[in-house]
């Protein structure tokens, strides 16, 4: 069975092809700078070896068109995988959020979509694109069944006493204020691996993903307890761009000083986290400063660091004990020193890292905690598509 | 030596005198109600046995009137203390901010009281009231030292990576926009108490005080190193009616929703907490709601206790280690059942609450963990008035 995973930005577009069951993944592509005339689409085929990058430059009006354009090249007479669209049985979509009604993966039907845009305000920058993405996918790949995989389903265990904000009663009950948590279907991943690896249904495991949007998310027997990210994706960790967790008096203060909402809102999305912090986005270049001697940049790794460590010390907490700290994504998964940097000086919690393991390099799962340390740390690669897809089928396939 | 110390908040005032250095409270009275014709002083003599209460009622049109008639019952020729204004060689003022300037108390200077006045912007609520009731009682008590004694000063010694939050550079440069952290001399006089019970100098302390507002503060050596208000005392723990730490998208969220930035301020600061989550701001009130089978307010009960145990955690991670819990004020000081429901199920840190000890009233400081437990729970009863006398004695006294 074929199923294309489709996991659309504001002005981009990843996208994945799978064979399953076997896990097989037979393309992978991208399309950024979607509305530009500067488009880009690398499409890269891995049934080949080695593999095949196949790039195309030019206008991309809209989403409609990337996905077009991504068909086109899926089918190519030379290079492609498919025949026509009606080879593709599963079309699974990354969608942002779906609020307290969508703990699963959901068969695409009407009334799915309705609820998904029930879901606008409360993720208005990313459920109107998922949306617009569906419904481009049903008309591109009519025969195609459509599978919505939320980004916050796997929180949707959090007990209340962990999901729930100390304000009026009603603002959660009337305008569903609570902490919805995302980057779920990333943390589902890598905690299955983890309880494989650790052959432990029962572990306890805090998950720290740690790419351009950060969060952690305690897990105990394969649930959710506690994430950081919140109602929206800007609490929690130190970001790229994002603040994580403030005293939300700032915002209040900002504004008396002359700030519009807006501008507070965009400061504190766009202009803030590690880019506030020392005017560079990228920990690879933040890297580089600090090596130059940039103070303020190594004041950033340190709060960064700092407040993932105050996350583990209160996942731990939560958990009442824990069995592995997982590291992943861009960052978690590359930047040994940051991993050695948040494992520093936490015996209290067992925590104890091996440098040289931590420094070898490998994109297999790997543990780099010291020899017989009873809290393991493990690496282990993301893989959101592949686990879209695998839920999609799996769907499908229930008893 | 006798020091009169002054607390004062936006209507009410508290005091007490103490003979230093004995430490001796000679008097006590809290004035309430100022600028009404229905304000009410109740002043408490405990230089008799039994002690003496006073108590007059009436139009108190302002603070100055209330320090007057504060005199008035000092110097009263049948009950009073002293004989005239004269007989008070110091006053100490709890002044709330005292920014990056003021990290010891101060005595007080035309330049201190510009300092205090540039702070106003930061603490608009507290400030302006503790300047005019300096000024007042320059006038009232024209022979006395005058020393300002800071709520924020204690925690003066976090480290810029704990201080800083995520947001551009030039927000904390310019604005002064960082973590300030409150109840600083309440945090500072118990964890003095609990070094000289523990007979440790070097201890890792998490000290939580627990009144109407509520805050945590790791402490090592007698430093502190983190406390969970921030920039403002919004932040943090759940409190009565503050909602303490929350995703600061709400806000953005809430005002697209129409409301206007100062109803969401006075929501987050006066109608959240235990009052938005159950209508009752008094944990007495809640904990007979409980009891008569109200599940909101046990549900309430359980996120302010869950937020203390991700604190502890947090805190005893960056402590990388624990010697002892403090509880403090009000709640902490009286309310068995949370402080049980605070340290249940966290082994994981070595804390062990005796039910039987943690359930018998003292007004001494004592300790309520298993027999040879590592980590000690201790009760101590805070005494900020006796904190600002000793501090002020001190400040005059230093070699």
């Amino acid at each position: 069975m074929y199923i294309l995973v489709i996991n659309a930005g504001s002005s981009s577009l990843k996208y994945q092809l799978f064979d399953m069951p076997s896990d097989k993944p037979l393309c992978t592509g991208l399309i950024e700078r979607i509305g530009t005339n500067e488009a880009l689409i690398r499409h890269k085929i891995l049934t080949t070896e080695p593999g095949l990058t196949i790039e195309r430059k030019g206008t991309i009006a809209d989403h409609a068109e990337g996905l077009e354009q991504m068909l086109q090249l899926l089918s190519d007479t030379e290079t492609g995988l498919i025949h026509s669209a009606d080879d593709i049985q599963v079309v699974g979509h990354r969608v942002v959020h779906g609020g307290e009604r969508f703990a699963k993966p959901t068969l695409i039907t009407p009334s799915v979509k309705e609820a998904i845009k029930v879901l606008f305000p409360l993720a208005p920058l990313h459920n109107p694109i998922n949306y617009q993405c569906i419904e481009i996918a049903e008309k591109t790949f009519p025969r195609a069944k459509q599978i919505a995989v939320f980004d916050t389903a796997f929180h949707q265990t959090l007990p209340a006493y962990a999901f729930r904000y100390a304000i009026p009663d009603t603002l959660y009950v009337h305008e569903g204020i609570r902490v919805y948590g995302f980057h779920g279907t990333s943390h589902k991943y890598v905690c299955g691996k983890a309880m494989t690896w650790l052959q432990k249904p029962d572990a306890k495991l805090i998950s720290i993903h740690l790419g351009n949007g950060c969060s952690m998310t305690a897990v105990r027997a394969g649930q959710s307890i506690d994430t950081s990210m919140g109602f929206s994706p800007l609490a929690g960790l130190v970001m790229g761009t994002r603040s994580g967790d403030i005293d939300p008096a700032i915002i209040f203060h900002l504004i008396s000083l002359g700030y519009s909402t807006d501008d507070v809102n965009t400061l504190l999305n766009k202009q803030s986290g590690m880019q506030g912090l020392t005017g560079l986005s990228d920990m690879r270049d933040i890297g580089k400063a600090v090596a130059a001697g940039n103070r303020s940049a190594e004041l950033a790794l340190e709060i960064y660091a700092y407040r993932i460590r105050k996350y583990i010390g209160a996942y731990a907490a939560v958990l009442n004990g824990l069995d592995a700290l997982i590291f992943t994504a861009g960052v978690g998964e590359n930047d040994s020193a940051m991993r050695e940097r948040i494992c520093s000086a936490l015996d209290v919690l067992n925590i104890h890292l091996d440098s040289s393991k931590n420094s070898a390099h490998s994109s297999e799962i790997r543990d780099v905690s010291r020899d017989q340390a009873t809290v393991k740390i493990l690496v282990i690669p993301t893989n959101e598509e592949l686990e879209i897809a695998v839920q999609s089928y799996e769907l499908l396939h229930e008893r």
